[in-house]
C-alpha cells in the first residue's frame, strides 16, 4: 500500500502503525502519558556510589526501555559506558530510546548482536552503527523520530521510558542538573527535559557535583531519583566546537546569496520576524547576509530558534534578535551564552517542536533554512539516507520546522560530486513536500506550486526562478541520471512523521 | 472514629477518604494524572475578544471543575469577574479549586446560594465567605489543602481541572505569561504553574498584552489554549504591598530574640544552611536578627525558601543568601527582584512542597519559622480556625515546611487578648505535632519531647526552656481556661494533610 505521498509501506507495518495522511491531518485524541508517582522523603540521599549501583537501584530489567540525550554529540561517553555495564550485568532485550545517536556509538553493535538491545528509536544514526543497521543488523526496524515527534511520542506514551540516564556537566546531590557549566559544558539540555519529566526512573550522571542548589537547572530535583558521579561524561572537544567557521566555498556562498535575497524579498522579512538557520556552510552564510540586511533596513527579529550558533548569539548581543530559543547549542559561544544572557532562553523539545501540544515554537516561525541530501520533484526531502541507501543522518527538527514555518527553504547544491540532489523521487522521505516552499540551489530557486502567493511575489526577485522539474533536469544534465539503489525487502527502519504516522520505510541495502 | 492523632472523623468521611496515619506513613502508589492532549496548529490564534467568549470556547459545562491562583491576593479581580460571568451564562454545579481564596471573594456567597458553585477546595478561606461557610452555607464540605497538598492532588488526579482561569500581569498573544512585569505585578506565578500543566483547558487573563515572545515566562504557550485581554486583572495596592515594616511590638521582638537565639544555638546554623521565615512581625524580626548573626559569624545560607519578602531579597543582594526559591512574592521588592536577579528563582508549588514527588524544596530546609493561632500539648498546630471556631486563615505551606524542615519552630505569643495560644487541644489541626520541634513564646521555648537531641543540645541555651504543659499552664494562669467552642455535628470543611489523608474536620459553629 502507498501512503498519501506515494511511499510504499509494507502490509505488516500498516497492521501495526497508522500511515501518513497529510502534515496536519491526523486526528488527535487521548490524554498524556502518566509517569509513576515516586516519593523521596526528607533526609534520603540520591547520591549513588557507582553507575552499576545506580542501574541496580533504578530497577532496570529485561525488556525495559531506557533513554539518553545527545547533547554531548560526538563527545558522548555516557551511552557506551552505561550500555557496557548493562551488558555486563546480563540485562537483555532492551529498547534504546535516545534523542539521537552519533558515530561514536559504534560499540552498540556488539550489544545488539548479543541481544542486550533489541529495539531502537532515535532521531538519527551515523557511522558504523548506521551502516550495520542498514545492512540488516537488527530484527526489529529502528523507528526514526524527529525532535518534535519524539517529544510527542513520549507525551503520548508511545515511548514509555523506564529509566533515563541523563548526563549533565553539573549537578547538585539532589539532581538539579545543568549543561551550562562544568568541564563537559554543552549549553541547554532541551532534549533531556521530557525524559526527566516522563521517565519512571531518572538517573543523573555527572563529573561535576556542585553545591546545592545548582540553579538555574535544566532538570529539576523533583524529577530525579539518583545522582551518580563518574570521572568523565564526555570529551569536551567533541561536545561543542570552539568556533564556527564562515564558508569560503563559492557554491555555498552563491546558494546563501540566493537564499538571502529570497528571504529579504519576501513578505516575511519585516520588523519582528523570526527565523531558524542551521549549521551548514550555506546556512551560516545566510545568517551573516541576513544580519547585514537587518542592519541596513533597521529590522529586528523577535526570536531566533533552534540549534544555536555563535552568529546568532552575536546578533542577540547586538540587539538584532530579541530572544533566542535554544534547544541545543552547537558551539561553545552559544553554550556559554545561555547562562549569561536572560534573553538566551533554554527550551525543551516539546516547546521547540512537539506537534501535539498547545503550540510549539516552530508554529511561530516565519522563516526556516534547512538542508537536504535529496529533494524530489514533489518537494519531498531526504536528510537521512545517502546516495548508497545507507543511513547517515538524522531527522532532527527538519520536518517539525518545515511544518511550522511560514516560509520553509531548502538550501542544497544542485549536485554533490557525481550525484544529483534534485531527483524524481527521494530515497527516503523525512519531510513531506507539502511543507516545503522554496528550494535554493547555486543556479537559482524553485517554488512549490502550492505557494501561488510566493510565485507571484517572487516574480521580480533578482534570483533565477525555475520549476523543480527544470532544476532536476539541470542536475541530470550535469551528472547524468543516477542508477536506482538496490534494496532488499527487509525493512531496517521506519520513518515516523512528527504526528506519529509512518511517512516512509528504509530497507536493507543489497 | 479517631485518627492517629486522636481527631474525631465522622463515619461518612471515613467511608470516602483515607484518614491521617502519620506524616510519612501513607503508602504511595499509582501514576500521575493525564491531561488532555490538545493541538494548536500554526496560524491559529489564541486571542479571544472577551472573557465570555473564552468561557464558551473553553467548553465549560455544568459539573466541571475550574481553578484560579491567588497571587493577586486581596487585589484579585479575576475570580469574582469570571464567576459573575459564569453565573450569568447559567452554568451550575461547579467545583471551585483555586490555590486559595481571600476576603475579597465574599461575592462568591451568592454563587454558592444559587448553585453555581457546589464544591470548593482551597488552601484557605477568609472574611465573610469563610464566616458563611463556617455557618453551614454549603452542603458539601470544603476541602482545605496545603500548597504542597494541592500540587500533589492535581498531579495525582484528585483534583481534575477542566478549565483554569489564570491571571497574569503580562502575556503575549500565544500565552507566554508572567507576573513579573506589568501594572498588576505579583512576581512568581508558582501556584498557577501546576494548573497550566494539568488543566484540560487553560485561559490566560491579562490586562497587558506584550510582544511575542514574553520571556522568561512563568506559564508557557505550550500549555495555554486561550488568551483574553481585560481592562484590569487586579488592584496593584492589594496585590503586593510596597514595603515590609519592621515590628516595634516588644512581645514580638522578644519572641524573635528567643527564636533567633534558638536557631543560632542549634547545630543547623552553619555555613550553607537553609531557612524559611514568614511575614509576621516576629518572623521578619527573626530574619533581621539572623542576618546580623550571619554577618558576625561569617555564615552564608545556601537558600531561602517560601513566600519571599524584602529582607530576604536584601540578603540575597548582600551575598548572605546564595539562592532564593520563590513560589510567591509578598511585597513589591520581592516581586521586582525575580526578573532582575538570576539567583532569585521562581519555583512551582510542586517544586516547593509536593510531598509525593522526587524531593521538593521543603525536604532540603534546615530551619522554618511558622506562626500559629493555637498549639496544643501534643504540638499540633491550628492556623485556620479562630477562637470562635470560625474559619479565618489558610493551610498554606505550614504542614509542608513543618514536615520537610530539620528544625521546625512555631513563633506565637502565649496569649492573644484573653485567649491562650497554648492549649490542651487545638480547635483544628493543620499541622501534626510530630512535625513540630520547638514552640517559641515571649516567656521562653518548649521542645517537642520527640526531639531528645534538641533537648540535650539546648541545655545551655540563653533562653528559658519549659515543657509544653508548663507553657499551657502559664497561658491559663494569665487568662484562665477558655470555654470550649460549641459546634454542631455538620462538617463544613475537611482538612486534608499534604499526603491526601484527612487529618481533621471543621464543624458548623453554633
Amino acid at each position: 500500500m502507498k501512503n498519501k505521498i506515494g511511499r510504499e509501506i509494507p502490509e505488516e507495518i500498516i497492521e501495526k502503525y497508522e500511515v501518513y495522511q497529510g502534515s496536519f491531518d491526523k486526528e488527535i485524541l487521548g490524554r498524556k502519558a502518566s509517569p509513576k508517582i515516586s516519593r523521596v522523603k526528607p533526609g534520603e540521599s540520591k547520591l549513588i556510589e557507582s553507575l552499576e549501583d545506580a542501574i541496580v537501584k533504578s530497577g532496570l530489567k529485561d525488556g525495559m526501555t531506557i533513554s539518553f540525550h545527545h547533547h554531548f554529540r560526538s563527545g558522548d561517553y555516557i551511552v557506551n559506558k552505561v550500555m557496557d555495564l548493562i551488558a555486563e550485568m546480563g540485562i537483555k532485550d532492551l529498547t534504546l530510546a535516545p534523542s539521537s545517536l552519533t558515530s561514536v556509538h559504534a560499540p552498540l553493535i556488539k550489544h545488539i548482536k548479543n541481544g542486550v538491545i533489541t529495539k531502537i528509536t532515535s532521531s538519527g544514526l551515523r557511522g558504523e552503527l548506521a551502516e550495520e543497521i542498514s545492512n540488516g543488523l537488527m530484527e526489529e526496524p529502528v523507528i526514526i523520530r524527529s525532535h518534535g515527534g519524539r517529544a510527542r511520542a513520549i507525551e503520548a506514551g508511545d515511548i514509555q521510558i523506564d529509566v533515563a540516564f541523563l548526563g549533565a556537566s553539573s549537578s547538585d546531590e539532589y539532581g538539579n542538573a545543568s549543561g551550562a557549566s562544568g568541564k563537559a559544558i554543552c549549553g541547554p539540555l532541551g532534549y533531556a527535559q521530557i525524559d526527566a519529566e516522563y521517565a519512571d526512573n531518572v538517573v543523573i550522571i555527572t563529573d561535576n557535583i556542585v553545591e546545592y542548589p545548582n540553579m538555574p537547572a535544566s532538570i529539576l530535583q523533583t524529577n530525579v531519583d539518583y545522582v551518580v558521579k563518574v570521572d568523565e561524561i564526555g570529551n569536551p572537544s567533541g561536545i561543542a566546537s570552539g568556533a564556527t567557521r564562515f564558508t569560503k566555498n563559492p557554491k555555498e556562498l552563491l546558494i546563501a546569496d540566493y537564499a538571502s535575497k529570497t528571504i529579504v524579498g519576501s513578505k516575511y522579512f519585516k520588523e519582528g520576524f523570526s527565523f531558524q538557520t542551521g549549521t551548514g556552510g550555506s546556512s551560516l552564510a545566510v545568517t551573516r547576509f541576513l544580519r547585514n540586511e537587518m542592519i541596513k533596513q533597521n529590522i529586528n527579529a523577535s526570536f531566533a530558534l533552534g540549534g544555536i550558533t555563535k552568529p546568532m548569539v552575536e546578533m542577540l548581543e547586538e540587539g538584532l534578535i530579541n530572544t533566542i530559543f535554544d534547544v541545543q547549542s552547537f558551539d561553545l559561544v552559544a553554550a556559554n551564552s545561555v547562562s549569561k544572557n536572560e534573553r538566551h532562553q533554554e527550551i525543551s523539545s516539546t516547546f521547540y517542536a512537539n506537534p501535539h501540544n498547545k503550540g510549539a515554537a516552530v508554529n511561530k516561525l516565519d522563516i526556516v533554512i534547512l538542508s537536504a541530501l535529496e529533494v524530489d520533484t514533489d518537494f519531498n526531502v531526504n536528510v537521512i539516507t545517502g546516495s548508497d541507501g545507507v543511513i547517515r543522518g538524522a531527522s532532527g527538527g527538519h520536518c517539525d520546522t518545515a511544518a511550522g514555518s511560514k516560509l520553509t527553504m531548502i538550501v542544497a547544491p544542485l549536485v554533490r560530486g557525481r550525484i544529483p540532489t534534485i531527483v524524481d523521487s527521494v530515497n527516503t522521505v523525512i519531510t513531506p513536500g507539502e511543507t516545503i516552499d522554496v528550494v535554493v540551489t547555486e543556479i537559482g530557486i524553485a517554488i512549490n506550486p502550492r505557494r501561488e502567493d510566493l510565485i507571484e511575489e517572487f516574480k521580480n526577485l533578482d534570483v533565477p526562478v525555475y520549476t523543480i522539474e527544470e532544476l532536476k533536469d539541470k542536475a541530470i544534465e550535469v551528472v547524468g541520471k543516477p542508477e536506482r539503489i538496490q534494496y532488499e525487502d527487509k525493512v531496517v527502519a521506519l520513518v515516523e512523521y512528527r504526528d506519529g504516522t509512518i511517512i516512509d520505510v528504509i530497507r536493507k541495502v543489497k
